[in-house]
């Protein structure tokens, strides 16, 4: 059994990592750290877990932690893991950082969007994006993981077959993205309450948003060039999902079949991903509670754009679940182990 | 491998057994019936299922499904199931039905109450009520599991233990539940879409719902003696969930520790029905998604009266899941396979 | 024009003063009362407002308020009105209060059930409950109004015709509230998150609900004597609506039509509350953003028990449109002036 | 007292220009037009109007209509009004038709989108596109008025200013818009389940959507030029509201400032378009149940586009609203007159 040790259990994706790793035959929790709840039940937080879970929380202390656990997820806020981190404790134990403390690897470039000092940039290097469809084998030899944000992982996914091609021109690329509120964590905020939310849509961190640089990064990549988007997050009233609607001109004309093959060529190998037959659009109900990414395409041969969707559980693939595949990839499981979940309708 | 059959698998508490039974290790579903959509592909009437179901929808045939399958569930309207049951088919698999066919003892109640005639009246006496927790030991030997309703399951779960103990006047008891809008179905209708449902509750069925004289029965065997009440449903908007808020007067003066007593006593052997916590209410999202029914109450010295509540997910405790349990049951499985799921929060 | 102020308009039932006062021709808001936010302007906590109000939040200060306004309405947390009143503010203006400091006759029922000390009791008795269809004459002549509870003025309307009439057995009378959650405030907590409340029901404040003892004072003046109820509310996932569902057992056997002329008599001059016609249920959809109050009722023989259905807006008629009710009996306006509003559907 | 008949009173655009004209001090309702439901009382389909209603809907029959109304409004599907038009209707009565069939000029475009032949296409050079902020002048001499279509209005609103000053490049237009349920109408879908919508988020009409040539007709006018554009729709599971986020490259440098003062310079006269103060966004609950149409955007100096947003009440400014607007404008009222609707919030 791998010990699995929580930092920020008591978070969204951390409750969410929780149920996961409790239905994975292969990991015990060995720690709920929650510096909010300290000695509370873990079950008195999420009365879900009543009966599932009798361990109390514990404050966080990642040297204790490494000792007791062959891997720490830390679902912490942004600056967190980068101020604790240290080799001592990557020498112990494997570590899964949902925060976006190492996932852009120029420090300057995350200083300037999340206005903090990054405390430990020497390990940003050695860091592993855990995109586990583009990093597989990195991963696998990995000690240290940044798994992506939920944006990023769905605009990702959703456009990456087309820019891998050199088929789009990646200066026209606009991702409107769309996520449930569960997205804004459980920080008690006027502006998360029901009433806020409920029968209402809104955009925000407009042009300003920090998963901007890391989508970035991630297509510069893949398109072998360096490529600036506009992506503009907006706020649904759903617990979890995003959709992600991205646009972009194609550098000459091409068929829809042609682009499909590109998107049946990037993933048919693909467990995770599932490309959608022509017509249907990606639903994030169709995907809740699971750990898929249903992506689609449409070409408006009018404007020869283009028009690129995909939809994935916030929490699942976008957080948890993705830092759970990325576990099983890094301890030598089979990729799919706890993650074959059906999604939930209605 | 047992092969499963089910029939009315494209309605809602269908959608919830092919979900169920996809991660049921020993179960293998053979067919899936849709009069609606026959021939069409199920995953493209319900995509959540893309690239985990390649079957086809079937038209209704139980006894060429009998031959085929171990078990067939029939999800289907009322009055379907007794139109077609047969020995023949008893003789071949085992059926767990889903309507109200078979719950009702008394023939003349089930046609007064439904309006229509009872086409099999002589397998009423033979099918067992499916409620797993009293009646485990002839589920074991049964045939034909008349599988309860979801008010009733919550309902008599949440106020068995004192009915059995005899402590409440069965007169004084008063049921106010409030369902969500999954438990009306897929049928397209007006009073059902988005737009009706959404920032809106009300009453329906009020002094005349169907699962009265359900809930009325089952109380009565517990109690001993005929026991009349009030069932009042309300529709909520959300997708899944059942709340009951059961009233009922005490015999005599009895403490909270009493009380709790009598629950423990009736469900300390129930890994399904959880007793909170004294102070903690039961949530439907704290057991959405799972087969779990939490139950507490409340004892109000000022009006002797003991306020009895239980929460459970109206598509998996009070549907599929529980049919699963049964299923589990009749072929001698382990009562919980396929049915540890934690509750999905949030 | 009558000047009016308010304190504590940045609430949710403040903001609903805001909206209904803006539209009425006969008042002119000249104090926006908000301590949390202060010299801000309203229009950027309520942006609905943007470009209507062009006024900034004022800090408490009734004493000032009174000299400048003709009505001040407080909506304010328990405690705050009854702290600041004095006999030179009411001299000079008239109060409005919509906490329920001055609800209470007994000032060691409001203490015991609210747990704070009453700061000056010596107003309450001059107080006048403003339930404007019980005491529209006593309205008229108030220099103070106690501006009823949302629950209690739903569920006093949904059953007064009954209980005046001396035909159900006050005993027996269960009322079961279902409430959205504009209902809890807009204080930042947990609780109240959209995650936390979305696809959620439960009971709160069970047999301890604070607005017990204001229903049952009510209840208990129109019987003519002491009433003990049960009552139980439910937070729902919308923003605005009150439905109540009350129980109770009739002294002797009534037809539906006596029933029905008994709601009739009571409301036939009432523009505010509506007696659907048989077989219609109260939705509170139907009254939404209005000052109604749908009732009806369901006679059930089987158990001698007559069901009682409200449905209200809670800000509206459960507050902000209740207050301006009494405000325009006050000043001696039409009573409908500036409340005769089309419900908004969907 | 202007005489106002509806055409398609029973859909949810009818219900509200019956729920704005009840409020509307120069109207009378003399015609609640319903094919669907003739002879039935209409607050029995719509029982908000419980009271305020009495009439029975009546079937259609614009001749008849004509001869006693002033004002025909018809909320129908597309080609009916086209099918009935006539010299003796529009010699009669004024005729505001929310249908697209007389939105677009180009009959051949119409035909080719919408697919169905065009019955009467003598009269849509003469019919004036309702858009009040731009077309006021020709709207006070019509007869015709095609009302626009929810998507056309918010998005039109939201870019033109910059589109009529022609700083930006209209072939990089892409609009990204987000809708309330409504907007789906009131049939009996299975696709607009509550269980369906809720919970859920996706695209739809993906390149095809019918307002697509309407939006790029308005715009061509405005830019001088044919304008091509994207234009993607979204479902939102709410009930009202739409949101535009809107896409284009500017064709020089300019700051925040000028910008601004472009949309100051467009809207500065009119009452019912907001531009918010910098850095706020708009949000669909802020207009709700009012005719505002909230419009900012944001200049992203990284990729020299600007994005426009807009947010509105598709059932207010985007139909119902907007018709009583054009109303207004030509009967030689107040523009505002029975709209000066404060925003419900929450």
């Amino acid at each position: 059994m791998i010990k699995a040790g929580i930092i920020g259990a008591t978070g969204y994706a951390g409750a969410e990592l929780v149920r996961l790793l409790l239905a994975h035959k292969e990991v015990e929790i060995v720690w709920y750290g929650s510096r909010s709840y300290i000695d509370q039940k873990y079950a008195s937080v999420y009365q879900n877990m009543f009966q599932l879970v009798e361990d109390r929380c514990l404050d966080d202390n990642l040297e204790e932690l490494a000792k007791q656990a062959d891997v720490i997820f830390t679902a912490t806020p942004q600056g967190y893991c980068a101020s604790v981190m240290s080799e001592e404790i990557l020498s112990k134990a494997k570590v899964i950082d949902l925060s976006a403390d190492f996932r852009i690897k120029d420090v300057s470039v995350y200083e300037a969007w999340y206005g903090i000092e990054h405390k430990s940039p020497q390990y940003i290097s050695e860091a592993v994006y855990g995109l586990c469809e583009i990093n597989r084998e990195k991963i696998k030899e990995a000690r240290l993981i940044a798994n992506p944000g939920c944006y990023p992982t769905c605009s990702f996914l959703s456009i990456y077959p087309l820019v891998k091609e050199g088929i789009i021109d990646p200066s026209t690329i606009i991702i409107d993205a769309k996520s449930g509120t569960s997205g804004a964590g459980r920080g008690a905020k006027t502006d998360n309450l029901y009433c806020e939310v409920n029968e209402n849509i809104k955009a925000y961190g407009v042009a300003v948003h920090r998963h901007t640089p890391e989508i970035e990064e991630q297509l510069s990549y893949a398109a072998g060039e360096p490529v600036i988007i506009n992506f503009t997050p907006h706020l649904i009233p759903m617990n979890r999902g995003i959709l992600v609607t991205a646009y972009a001109s194609l550098k000459k004309k091409l068929s829809t079949e042609e682009l499909r093959e590109m998107y049946q060529k990037a993933y048919q190998e693909e467990y995770f991903v599932r490309v959608l037959e022509e017509g249907m659009v990606p639903q994030t109900k169709w995907v809740e509670g699971s750990n898929f990414v249903d992506v689609n395409f449409k070409l408006d041969e009018r404007t020869n754009r283009v028009i690129m969707m995909g939809a994935m559980d916030n929490l699942v693939k976008g957080a948890a679940g993705q830092a759970v595949q990325n576990m099983n990839l890094m301890f030598g499981l089979k990729e799919q182990e706890g993650l074959q979940l059906v999604p939930m309708f209605p």
